[in-house]
C-alpha cells in the first residue's frame, strides 16, 4: 500500500485566493490519488471553488475566520495568532496531523511563524530560503535567496549539506554539485567569509556531494554544477535579475516578432516552437520556495502564479516529503 | 574650430590584437574626423593591419615591445613597468598628450596602473568600475561593477554622485534618477550601510540627480531609474547573472527555433525581425566599462569583443571627452 502524503494548505495567501489553491489542488489531484490536503481557510470561501470531480475523500477542510494579509509585517502577523489559516496549517505539520505545510501567502510571515513552531535542526545555525532554477541541463538549487542578509562561512557550509540533501531528495538518480557563487573563479578572488568556506568545503571529503569550487553568475545557468550557494542578499538579488533579465528579453522578442505584418505571419507558422519554448522556460515550472534548516519542510509558492503554478508547488512539496528531505539533512550533518 | 579629442590607444590586449583594436579605430575613423588614435603597441605588428583607407593624419603609431598578457596578475604587470603598451598609453594622458585611455587587455592590471599613475579626485575615497546596461527607455549606469567587495556608505553616496555625472556626460539631455539596489522595497530592508546610505540620499537636495530610493534586482531593466549604485560584489554578480540568463534564453530560443523544418523556414521569414532584436541586445553596443574616481578618464573594452565593439568603445570615450566627465564629476562633489 502507497503511503499517503499529507499537505496543510493555506488556502487564504497569495493573489486570487482561495480560488488560485483550490483550482490548484483540483488539478493536482487529477493525477495523485496517494496526496491527501488539509486545506486551512475560510470553509465558505472555499466552498465555492470546490468542483464535483474532486474526489471526496482527497481532502478535508479545516475552517478559520483568520488569516495573514500580504500588507502584515511577519511580526504583526505572528502576533495575530494561532488562529490565522498560516499558523493553522503549520501547527498540523508541528502536531503531526500534516507531513509538509504550503503557502502561496505572505514569506515574511510564514518564514516567523515557522520559525517560532518548528526546532532548528541540531549544528544548523541559520534557516534558509532556496529555489530551483533551470540550467542547460536540468535544475539548480540556489540558497540562501533572501533569509539572511549577512552570512557566516559555517552558513554557507550548512547551506552546502541542505542544499545538497534538497537536491537529492528531488533528483534521487543525480548527484550534488556544489559551488559558491563569488565574482571569479581564482581561489584568492572574494571577501573572508567566502574563502574560508572554499578553504574548508575543499578540505573536506563529502560523501554526500562533489565541491567544485567558485562560479560566476555567467555560469549559473551552464549546468556543470547544480547546488550553489551564497549568502542571502546576493542571492536574492541574483534571482531577480535574471527574472527581470529574462522579462526583459521575452517582451523584446514579442515586440519584434509582431512589429511588421511578415513577422506575425511567421510568429504564427513558428507557434508551436514558440510554445516550446516558453514551456521550457516557464516560471510556474520553477515554483515553489522551499525554507531549509528547520526540523520541517516548508514550501512556500509565489503569491503571483496561477493554479498550475500552485499545483506545480504542491508537486514539490510531495517529492520533498517522499524523498525524506529532513531525515537526509539529519544525516548530511552527522 | 572643432577641438580633436585624442584617444591613448593600448592596441595590444584583449583577444585577436593587435587586428581587433585597429579594425575597430578604421570603422570609427570612418565616420568620426574629430578624433586622434595615439596607437601603442609593437609596430611590425599593427602595420600589417593598417588599411590604405585610414586617413594619415588621424593616427600615430608608437612603438614598444613589452605589454601586459591577460594571465599577469595586476602586480606582476605592473611590475613589468614603464614600457608596456598599457603603461605608456596611460602615461600619454598623464602627460596631457591624450584625453582618454582605452584597452581591451587585463582589467585588474588596468586598474592598477592607472590607479599608479592617476590622482584620485578630492573627496573621492575609492574607485569605481562602471557600466551600461539596457533598460526599457535606454541605458542605465550601474557601479560598482568588481573594484571594490566591501564598500562603505560614503563609497555609494561616491557612486551616486560619479554615475549621475558619467550619465549627463553621455546622455546630456536626460536628467539622472539614482537608486541603492537592494532586496526589498521597504525602507527598514537591507544592511546598515545600505540603509544609512539611502537615508543619506533622501535627505540631500542633490540638483545633480533625483534619488528614488530601493530598486531590486527585476527592476534595474524596468526603465525608471538610470543610475543604479551598488558594491561591487553584488554588482559584479547582478551584471554576470544577466549575462547568462541572456545568453542561455537566446540558445533557448535558437534551439526551439530550428527543431523542425517548419520552425527553420519561419524563422527565415523572420530573419529581419531577430536581426532587429539581436541589434536592440547586442552586447556589443554596451561595451566599455568606465573607471570612475581617477582624475582622468580610462575605459576598458571587453576583451573578448570584436572590432565594432570595440569601436563603440572608441565611441564612447569620444563622448565622455567631449562630455567633460572629469569636470562634472568634480563639480558634483562641491
Amino acid at each position: 500500500m502507497t503511503k499517503i502524503i499529507k499537505i496543510a494548505v493555506d488556502a487564504m495567501g497569495g493573489d486570487n485566493s482561495p480560488k488560485k489553491v483550490i483550482d490548484g489542488i483540483n488539478y493536482h489531484q487529477k493525477n495523485n490519488n496517494d496526496v491527501f490536503y488539509k486545506i486551512f481557510g475560510d470553509v465558505n470561501e472555499i466552498k465555492k471553488f470546490i468542483p464535483d470531480t474532486l474526489y471526496p475523500n482527497s481532502f478535508e477542510l479545516i475552517h478559520t475566520d483568520e488569516k495573514v494579509k500580504g500588507s502584515d509585517s511577519p511580526l504583526s502577523a505572528a502576533k495575530k495568532g494561532k488562529n490565522t489559516s498560516m499558523w493553522m496549517a503549520i501547527d498540523s505539520v508541528k502536531n503531526k496531523q500534516s507531513d509538509i505545510v504550503l503557502s502561496a501567502g505572505n514569506t515574511g510571515a510564514l518564514f516567523v511563524i515557522a520559525k517560532l513552531n518548528f526546532k532548528m535542526i541540531e549544528n544548523i545555525d541559520k534557516p534558509a530560503l532556496s529555489g530551483l532554477w533551470p540550467n542547460k541541463n536540468g535544475t539548480n538549487i540556489v540558497l540562501d535567496l533572501g533569509a539572511n542578509i549577512d552570512c557566516s562561512e559555517k552558513n554557507l557550509i550548512d547551506f552546502s549539506l541542505m542544499g545538497s540533501a534538497l537536491f537529492k531528495a528531488l533528483f534521487p538518480d543525480e548527484e550534488p554539485k556544489v559551488a559558491i557563487l563569488n565574482i571569479g573563479s581564482e581561489e584568492i578572488k572574494g571577501n573572508e567569509m567566502i574563502k574560508n568556506a572554499y578553504k574548508y568545503l575543499s578540505n573536506q571529503n563529502s560523501k554526500i556531494f562533489d565541491f567544485k569550487g567558485y562560479i560566476e553568475g555567467n555560469e549559473i545557468m551552464d549546468g556543470n554544477v547544480n547546488v550553489i550557494v551564497t549568502d542571502g542578499f546576493t542571492g536574492n538579488v541574483a534571482l531577480k535579475t535574471a527574472e527581470g533579465t529574462a522579462n526583459f528579453i521575452t517582451n523584446e522578442i514579442k515586440k519584434v516578432m509582431t512589429s511588421s505584418l511578415i513577422g506575425k505571419i511567421s510568429t504564427l507558422i513558428n507557434i508551436k516552437n514558440i510554445k516550446l519554448f516558453k514551456k521550457r522556460l516557464d516560471p510556474r515550472l520553477y515554483n515553489g520556495a522551499i525554507f531549509l534548516g528547520l526540523d520541517s519542510p516548508v514550501v512556500k509558492s509565489h503569491g503571483s502564479t496561477d493554479y498550475i503554478g500552485f499545483s506545480n508547488s504542491l508537486e514539490l512539496c510531495k517529492k520533498i516529503v517522499s524523498g525524506n528531505l529532513i531525515e537526509k539533512i539529519k544525516q548530511s550533518i552527522d
